[in-house]
């Protein structure tokens, strides 16, 4: 049995860090929380997202899973003034998913999870290199470097201390540093691997701003990007595997 | 001969109000105002707007009647900053309707009525149920529907005193009841109908958040919309044919 | 050797007053400022830019001449945010140039200047009215014409001292009577000119409200527009060939 109630920006801001890199996902509500892991479908971009159960106004779950189509969720949780209040019910009978917002009743289908994209092992890395830094710093360097080339090397100087972003493109070049005095911490370990941009490009629309986002990286090794939302009472991790470098 | 002097809002108010339906409409010029019924090509939809000589600034008319493009002149007063007057003649020798704003003077060519679809009777309906409610809740629950069928119901569940607007898509389904807290007036009575989300889609356009609208309902009967504007020197009603229920 | 410090906003405007008739540009760095001569593809817009050295907060060069693709300079520089200073430094050696902002370094290669359009001769002539009016104005007259018509007459009534325009469609017209009271100066002379409404709908893009231009008209002859920019160390001229008139 599921039954919760979450505000409705706690609610799009779960579906909306998972939506950039998959359409549909498996949601375990369970006691503690819920906790969605999804991997896009070139296995390249995965995402591990966790909501504590104190994040919501109320919450009660008995270990369930279900699969929904993301966007649809979010277009009728859409339909909840900000800074309302959601229902939600899971009615296992029918397999179908229940939101009461100011006297509307929404009623979604779930989706088989047998029917979903396995979820990922997402693998503990020990990764030499940890940046913390403001998100508009990231999403600078990555709209920056997605004007130049579809590809980018993140990488950390450890003589120099510097954090570095740097795009490639045919005719034009992108190279930004950040050291310690721009960035909020640096453990500084070689570290430097090569990105899409594609991807990138996805996972920096659900980057805000104002969130402090914290950067693993190693050499030719994934990156991952861990960031608190809901008043830190959930935390998504995206891991994005390195594209080799062709020099 | 007709003069007037009316704010560009008005004007395009009323042009709006029309355009949701169709593109073309005569406009009868007559003593105590002015006033448009149109039908939509496939005759499920009609409009019926009044706007009294009282909203007018300036007003002077024999009972005109003028075909115009109705998305021409609403470019044509959109020259027209916000809060300013338009000057508007009929220059009936040449068939040209002009407006002048600010230094500013447009002709526009006038479309000959008789090539204008012919305006329909507005059936005078005895139906059961009324409801006024906030434009918003109107909006909303259209805006609802939509995101899950084509189709929707309204109706009127006489015991419990509420109204409700009921959608059932493929796979998601959309329920909104409104009971006498949430409504400004219930005249409840049995009432039940399916409407096409596509017309009310467009109508739904023409709704302000902040106005009452009057809806009247009967048993698989049609539905009318009205609504005041022009500050309540301007009424619009909107007729919409039912759907055959189909189950 | 060029270096330069300029805000993001006055580089902006040099490349946005440009890039509406050309796509790319040869740009003169002088002793004494910035120089910029383009003509359209059809021969019939011409642009002629000049930016002093004292519209740059620091400013070197030698009278080099680069060639630039202009939107994606223009991309790049909206990379600074506004109210930052953007740094220039031209890197002879690799036909290279860069900009340096906020720790961001983007590096754009230059285009051959002997591969771009030669820079038109923009003729001296000695037209005999000249307007002078806001950009609002300007801005409003072309956005009316271009409803109704594709060309549009700009003319001088000398005996009642009124600039007007004037567009004739097909089935709808639009005239603009401004005088000596809407105008900030009128010197008229005999003129009228007819130009065509899609160079005038792209400079218009360039022409802010709040800025005073100045119109220069002869009788079936070129029109001139000049406006100051960068709080007056910048200076741009638009000059459009005449249509044909066809009655």
């Amino acid at each position: 049995m599921f039954t919760a109630i979450v505000s409705a920006e706690t609610l799009r801001s779960t579906l909306d860090s998972v939506s950039v890199l998959v359409d549909e996902c498996k949601i375990h509500l369970d006691e503690d929380g819920l906790g969605i892991r999804a991997v896009d479908p070139a296995n390249v971009g995965m995402v591990d997202l966790d909501l504590d159960a104190s994040a919501f106004e109320a919450y009660e779950a008995d270990g369930e899973v279900i699969g929904i189509d993301i966007e649809r969720l979010d277009d009728l949780a859409g339909m909840a003034d900000s800074g309302t209040l959601i229902d939600l019910e899971l009615d296992e009978e029918v397999h179908k998913f229940r939101l009461r917002m100011d006297g509307l009743e929404a009623t979604m289908a779930l989706i088989d999870p047998n029917s979903i994209r396995e979820e990922p092992d997402i693998p503990d890395l020990d990764l030499p290199a940890t940046i913390v830094l403001e998100g508009r710093d990231l999403n600078r360097a990555i709209t920056a470097a997605d004007m130049v080339s579809d590809h980018v090397e993140f990488g950390v100087d450890v003589e120099r201390e510097v954090f570095y972003v740097d795009a490639r493109g045919d005719t034009d070049d992108i190279h930004l540093e950040l050291g310690r005095e721009e960035l909020i911490e640096l453990d500084a370990g070689e570290a430097s691997s090569l990105f899409s941009l594609d991807y990138l490009r996805d996972i920096n629309k659900a980057i805000p701003r104002d969130t402090e986002v914290q950067i693993r990286l190693g050499e030719e090794y994934p990156v991952k990007f861990t960031l608190p939302y809901a008043e830190g009472r959930g935390q998504v991790t995206y891991m994005l595997a390195p594209r080799i470098q062709s020099d």
